[in-house]
C-alpha cells in the first residue's frame, strides 16, 4: 500500500456525517512558522474543500470544476497545530466557471470556534486552457539547483520556528538571500527551486502552497520580524508539469510596513503556471499571540 | 446646497430599517460599460457599505477602521442598472486592521434575488500609513492630458455601450491605443490619465473605481470582444492626493482567454496609490446575457 504524500496527509478532509459541505481536518504540527500554521497550507486546505463541493455535476447536467482558477484568502487569525473545521458552499455554479465560499475555523481551547481564514474562489477546468497560452514575462533566472542555497542553511532562529521547512526541498538563488547574513539587498527580490521533500509531484493543490512556502520577501527589504498575510491572492495558470518549480518573489511598496509580495510560480517545462499576490505586514520581531480573537491586525503564519 | 458629485451619488446607501448591514442601493444607468454595470462602481458600492460596518468602534473602545487596504470581488452576474440591495458583515476587528464580507444582489425581475459580487476586505487607518512609504516602481510615462486620446474618440461600437465613459474625464496615451484603430501592440500594456468629469476629487473608495475603468488591457493583446472579470482584488496603500490620477495597465499572460490584467494608480503627488489585479476571461465579441443564474464564466461588466 503506497503512503500518502505529507502534503496530501495535511490536506485530507474527513466528510462530517450529516452537514453537507463541512469537513474535518488536522493542521498538522510539521507545517507550522513562526507562531502559527503556514498561510499557505491553510489556503491549499481551503482550496481542497472547494474543490469537492464545486466539483459536482448541476441538476442540468452541466459538469462541474475541479481546478482552481482564482482564490482569495483573508487571514482572521493564525492557525495552530490541532484540530480544524472546514466549510465549504457553492455560490454559483456557471458553464465555464463555478464560484465558491471557504472558511477554516478551530476551537480556540475554550470551546468557541474562532476563523483562521475566510476565502473566496472561482474554480473551471484548467485543461480547457491549455490551448494557446502566451505571455511575455520570462522565468526567473536562476542557478543549477545544486549550486543555491538550501533552506536547511537558513539561520537557526529562523529554522527553530519553521518545521514547514522540513516539509520541502527549497534551494534559493544565493543572489538574493544577502538578509541571511545581515545583508538585505532591498531589492524586495527572493527567487528559488521548490519541490516536495518527499517527492510529492506538483498539481494546482500544491500550487496554492507552491506561492507561500518562501521566506517573506520582506527579509530583503530589510524587515527581520513576524510578517503577517492580511491577504492572499493566486490565479492558477495551467497544470504543472512534475519536476522542479521556479518560485519569484518581487515586492516593490512598502507604506508604513505594509507591502504587497508578488509571486510567479514556473514548472519545469519553462510555463507560468501560477500568479499570485499577497499584502503583508511587517511588525515587530517577537511572534503575535495564537488567540485570534485580538491579534493586531492580520493574522496568517504566513512565512 | 451643494449638488453631490455623480460618484457619491453611485454609491449612496440607504440604510434599510430593523436590518442593521443592509442598504438600500440604486446602480445607475450612467454606470454601464457593455451590458452592465462598471464592475469598478460595484466594487466602490461595497467597498462603502463595508467602511460604514467596520468604521465603529469595538465595546472595549478599540477605534474602528474606515479605509479599505485590501479587497477581493467574485463577479458572479452583470449588475443591470435599477435597485439593488448591499449587505456588509463584520468578520473581525483588530486594533490596526478590521476584516469583513459583502454581498450586492439585485430582483432578477422574477422575485428571485440574484447576486452581482461577494466580497471579502481589510480595513484599516491609512492614515497611519503615511509615513515611511519607499517604492522601487517608477510611475508611468505620460505624455500631458492635452496631448493624449479622449475616452470620447473611442470607437463608435464601444461608446454606444459605455455610458460609463461620460462620467469620467479619461486621456490615454497615443502609444498605448494602436487597438482603436486596429492595430494593438500585442504588448498588453493600457496607460493614461483619469479624472472625473464632474471635478468630483479621489478618495480611497474612488481608487476601487480607478482600477477598473480603463478600456480592457485585452485589447491591447487583440481581444476585440467582451472581457467579464472573475475576480478582482485591489490594495490601497495611500489616500490620493487632489488631481489627475495615472493608471497603468498590462497584462503578460494569456491562457486560453484567461488573463491578469495589473493596474497602478499613481495621484498627482507623483504616490503609488493603489495596486490591483484581476482575472478576466476574453470571450466571443457579443456581450453576454444579463441573467445571472446561466451565464457562461465570470460575469462582471468591468469595462
Amino acid at each position: 500500500m503506497t503512503q500518502r504524500a505529507e502534503f496530501d496527509e495535511a490536506i485530507a478532509l474527513e466528510p462530517r456525517p450529516g452537514t453537507p459541505g463541512t469537513y474535518d481536518a488536522c493542521l498538522g504540527e510539521g507545517w507550522r512558522i513562526g507562531a502559527g500554521v503556514n498561510g499557505g497550507l491553510l489556503l491549499a486546505l481551503a482550496g481542497h474543500a472547494l474543490g469537492l463541493e464545486l466539483a459536482g455535476s448541476r441538476p442540468d447536467g452541466i459538469p462541474g470544476h475541479r481546478d482552481p482558477l482564482a482564490i482569495s484568502a483573508y487571514y482572521l487569525s493564525p492557525g495552530a497545530p490541532g484540530p480544524a473545521t472546514v466549510t465549504a458552499q457553492a455560490l454559483r455554479r456557471g458553464r465555464a466557471v463555478s464560484t465558491g465560499q471557504a472558511s477554516v475555523t478551530q476551537d480556540d481551547g475554550a470551546g468557541t470556534e474562532v476563523e483562521r481564514l475566510r476565502a473566496l474562489a472561482s474554480f473551471g477546468d484548467l485543461s480547457a486552457l491549455d490551448q494557446g497560452a502566451t505571455t511575455s514575462a520570462a522565468p526567473p533566472p536562476l542557478p543549477p539547483p545544486e549550486e543555491c542555497l538550501s533552506a536547511s542553511e537558513a539561520p537557526p532562529h529562523f529554522l527553530a520556528h519553521a518545521s514547514l521547512l522540513e516539509r520541502l526541498d527549497l534551494r534559493l538563488d544565493p543572489a538574493t538571500t544577502g538578509w541571511a547574513v545581515g545583508r538585505p539587498s532591498g531589492n524586495g527580490v527572493i527567487r528559488g527551486w521548490l519541490r516536495m521533500a518527499d517527492g510529492r509531484e506538483p498539481d494546482p493543490l500544491l500550487l496554492l502552497l507552491a506561492v507561500d512556502a518562501l521566506p517573506p520577501v520582506a527579509f530583503d527589504l530589510g524587515h527581520a520580524g513576524w510578517t503577517p498575510t492580511l491577504e492572499l491572492t493566486a490565479h492558477v495558470r495551467a497544470r504543472p508539469a512534475p519536476g522542479w518549480l521556479r518560485v519569484a518573489l518581487r515586492s516593490r511598496t512598502d507604506s508604513g510596513g505594509y507591502h504587497e509580495e508578488d509571486a510567479e510560480v514556473w514548472d519545469s517545462a519553462g510555463r507560468l503556471v501560477a500568479l499570485s499576490r499577497q499584502l503583508a505586514r511587517a511588525v515587530a520581531p517577537s511572534p503575535p499571540r495564537l488567540s485570534g480573537s485580538d491579534a493586531d491586525g492580520g493574522a496568517s503564519a504566513s512565512h
